[in-house]
């Protein structure tokens, strides 16, 4: 008798009310018969057994075998149903077997994706990338939005510039060059959604499918996400406490059209690619004609001295794109970042973006701008400097108090996490999933790997950010638990 | 002596200020050397004749010369500085070689592609697509908005639902259902930033490249573009005055994994797709496991009585997502839009979008939802279907007054748009230039072609929603001085 438990999915197929009864289980069978899974004179529970199991009426479940039986997937023996032998199917593409299995599929690209996420998720303890939602100024934004929205027209309704308003290109611009060295003016300045938004645009504008970007290993998932929507092909780069460590021999092998880069502190083992680094990354990217994605996600939290430089400031005409994002400098819901394109492509990518993109969201622009424009954002980033500084340090504390094993803290000369290397008898991503029971969201380090990188990184990426330092020993001897 | 005229854009060469001049020098000698209009043996200008003639200094040119000597490019002889003879280049990919001639191209995927859109030009009159802004209650929205941004906590500045507010996932299938016969419940409900995102979203989660969709021609240009951009390949349908027509025979030589249709007023023509017509479309889609997008993007303004029901609630599980906007319904600028996934693949659809996309923006949508929940949204949609209404037939009016051609008005039983043809001998585009000069902003009907489908349509495509009564005649006129 064929093991139910083998062929259905009870909580999936119990979940899955808004398709019939009677079609998900002609589906859940067929599938199995068409993968294998019931092999040709397997016997199939009777229907009474099979409803009852599946909390169905027996009805649904003679109709499901019925249908089975007519299109000779199965046939009814002395002993009952079984499955039949079945000849060699037709050829057609590979998606259409599995969807007549299985019922309709997304598309490959996506398979195997898939991660509800819930706003709560983002606000437990150490949950990299939350800024501290609470000592956000709201209600003076909150005052320069309601003055933009007052101010705006109802010629303001409709569609907006596709790369930003003008106002806000300019503060941005403003802000980059004295903040960050940033060699640009408000004409090279793409105002986006944010940088999955920024990613997005910049693969299809300066790439073709099947050209490579190299990823840095470990790396940002959501950049790896975005290039392979776009159809690069993704060459794994290994860090080190020098930051990327591109092999010149590469250039030759790999040659890429893309590199995606976190030169400032890089994201997440926290080292700033250092200035020979620099310098070998923009003449190797200028001679083979790559532009290097420069993702300055945090830099403006750097802890001890001012901020390092852009690297995009480093040289005349450098071959770097630039990229910026307010989900961490201001709050993520805001829903803006930037792209500061080099001053040979700015026209022309503007042009395309204006056919490819509709902007609208006025007031949000011009808020922002005046925020910037006045001081406050300027203002604000000074005092998440410091407050980020003492949870830091916090955490540090914490760690070195509680924490029972070795293991080294790496990333630490600014930003908004840490990371904390495990010995290899404890799996991070098993860590992880205890302390996620726990309350708690480090997240694993191995997670961030680009496929075709090196195995070996074991250990929590843990964003502070948003923890309190009064609540952070407590977080941390919960972490302790998950360890066991 | 070689001719400078046709080797260096003047007007470029004195555009690109950004980069210095000895490389735009080199660069346009170079690819000029490379491209063939300098030939081996042909004698440059003199330094200092070329120097004055572009207005740069000697050493510049001086400079630029050697640089091109040391890579070979040219030699000095007695006669001056000429062109060398090259050998074989070495191979490498085609837009390397066109780069390294003519400085950084974008990718080859937005090759041809760029057109920079100013707020103004869709406030011109017969733009198509532009609501009535000055309709709209404004003084209503900002008031909800201001409620729902003082109501929002700081938590509700992270990131949040990818799919949407639930409260905004709620109020948009409530109104589906009453208002467009729409079959679904707010769990497939996906809120996008606008049609764009969701048909970009669509394409990615639907269909992988090379696939085939199938385009309304002539059709929406905004569709062509998403789904280009996500390596699909389009066949054109031609439309008739009964919608698309899809020959039966299609679905056996060029089956497609993606429909886009606009079955309640295509657009731009405005037939409304037969029952026959769409029911053999679903049949034939649900055989073939091909999708149809349901691009239902202004039939809420059906002028002469009820809307339309929507194509997706004909029949149970149709194999149809449904797209919608509130771009028309509310305003451009509020960058909101939605699909509705079949419920077959809602579950999984809704966890992809969860990791593909981040979204914020909690005080837009808790507004909008209150705003469709408190009637308002109905009520704005009734009083913008009379609006247009009188607006269409002030239209319909003013041109069989001083329309001085043949040519029918299709498209009239709703929505925010008419199309007037042109005789052969009045190319739409030149009319539509002409108008342009003049201050109206119709479109070519012949832009709307989708590549590979039938030549011959010409004529305009003239939105009316933002056209007060009073002023039509007088644009009308002055299109009919477009036409000299």
């Amino acid at each position: 008798m064929a093991d139910l438990d083998l062929v259905i999915d009870r909580r999936q197929f119990a979940r899955r009310q808004s398709v019939p009864a009677q079609r998900r289980l002609y589906q859940a069978l067929r599938a199995a018969i068409l993968d294998g899974r019931l092999q040709a004179g397997a016997l199939l529970p009777a229907s009474r057994v099979l409803a009852q199991d599946l909390g169905i009426a027996r009805n649904t479940a003679i109709h499901a075998y019925e249908q089975l039986g007519a299109e000779g997937y199965v046939q009814t023996s002395r002993q009952g149903t079984v499955v039949a032998a079945l000849g060699a199917a037709p050829e057609r593409p590979a998606r259409q077997a599995i969807e007549q299995a299985t019922g309709p599929a997304l598309s490959q690209r996506v398979a195997g994706r898939g991660r509800v996420r819930h706003p709560e998720d983002d606000l437990r303890p150490f949950m990299p990338g939350t800024p501290a939602l609470d000592a956000f100024p709201f209600a003076l934004w909150r005052q320069l939005l309601e003055r933009a929205q007052r101010q705006a027209s109802s010629q303001d309704l409709g569609y907006r510039h596709a790369v930003g308003e003008p106002e806000l290109r300019q503060a941005i611009a403003t802000h980059l060059r004295a903040a960050r060295g940033v060699r640009c003016q408000a004409d090279q300045v793409i105002v986006t959604d944010g940088t999955q938004h920024s990613l997005d645009l910049c693969a299809h504008l300066l790439a073709d499918p099947g050209e490579r970007v190299w990823m840095e290993h470990p790396g940002y998932g959501g950049a790896r996400t975005a290039f392979a929507a776009a159809g690069l092909v993704p060459v794994p780069i290994t860090v080190d406490a020098e930051g990327q460590q591109a092999m010149e021999s590469l250039w030759h092998t790999q040659a890429p059209r893309l590199v995606y880069a976190t030169p400032s502190h890089q994201y997440p083992l926290g080292s700033v690619l250092t200035l020979p680094r620099r310098l070998a990354l923009m003449e190797q990217a200028r001679r083979h004609g790559a532009w290097i994605l420069e993702d300055d996600y945090d830099s403006e939290f750097r802890h001890d001295g001012p901020p390092l430089a852009a690297m995009q400031g480093l040289v005349d005409d450098a071959p770097v794109v630039y990229l910026g994002t307010f989900s961490k400098s201001m709050f993520p819901g805001l829903r803006l970042g930037f792209i500061v394109m080099p001053a040979a492509l700015a026209d022309r990518a503007v042009a395309v973006v204006g056919e490819l993109v509709r902007q609208g969201r006025v007031a949000e622009q011009r808020a922002l701008a005046t925020f910037i424009h006045e001081g406050h954002f300027a203002r604000h980033l000074r005092r998440m400097r410091r407050l980020y500084a003492a949870r830091q340090q916090a955490l540090r504390e914490s760690l070195s108090r509680h924490w029972p094993l070795d293991g080294a803290v790496l990333g630490g000369q600014g930003g908004m996490h840490l990371v904390l290397s495990l010995p290899a008898d404890h799996p991070d991503a098993e860590v992880a999933e205890r302390a996620w029971a726990l309350g708690l969201s480090p997240r694993p380090l191995s997670s961030y790997g680009t496929p075709g990188g090196a195995a070996g990184f074991n250990g929590l990426v843990m964003g502070y950010a948003h923890v309190p330092q009064a609540a952070v020993d407590g977080h941390v001897q919960t972490l302790v638990d998950a360890l066991r």
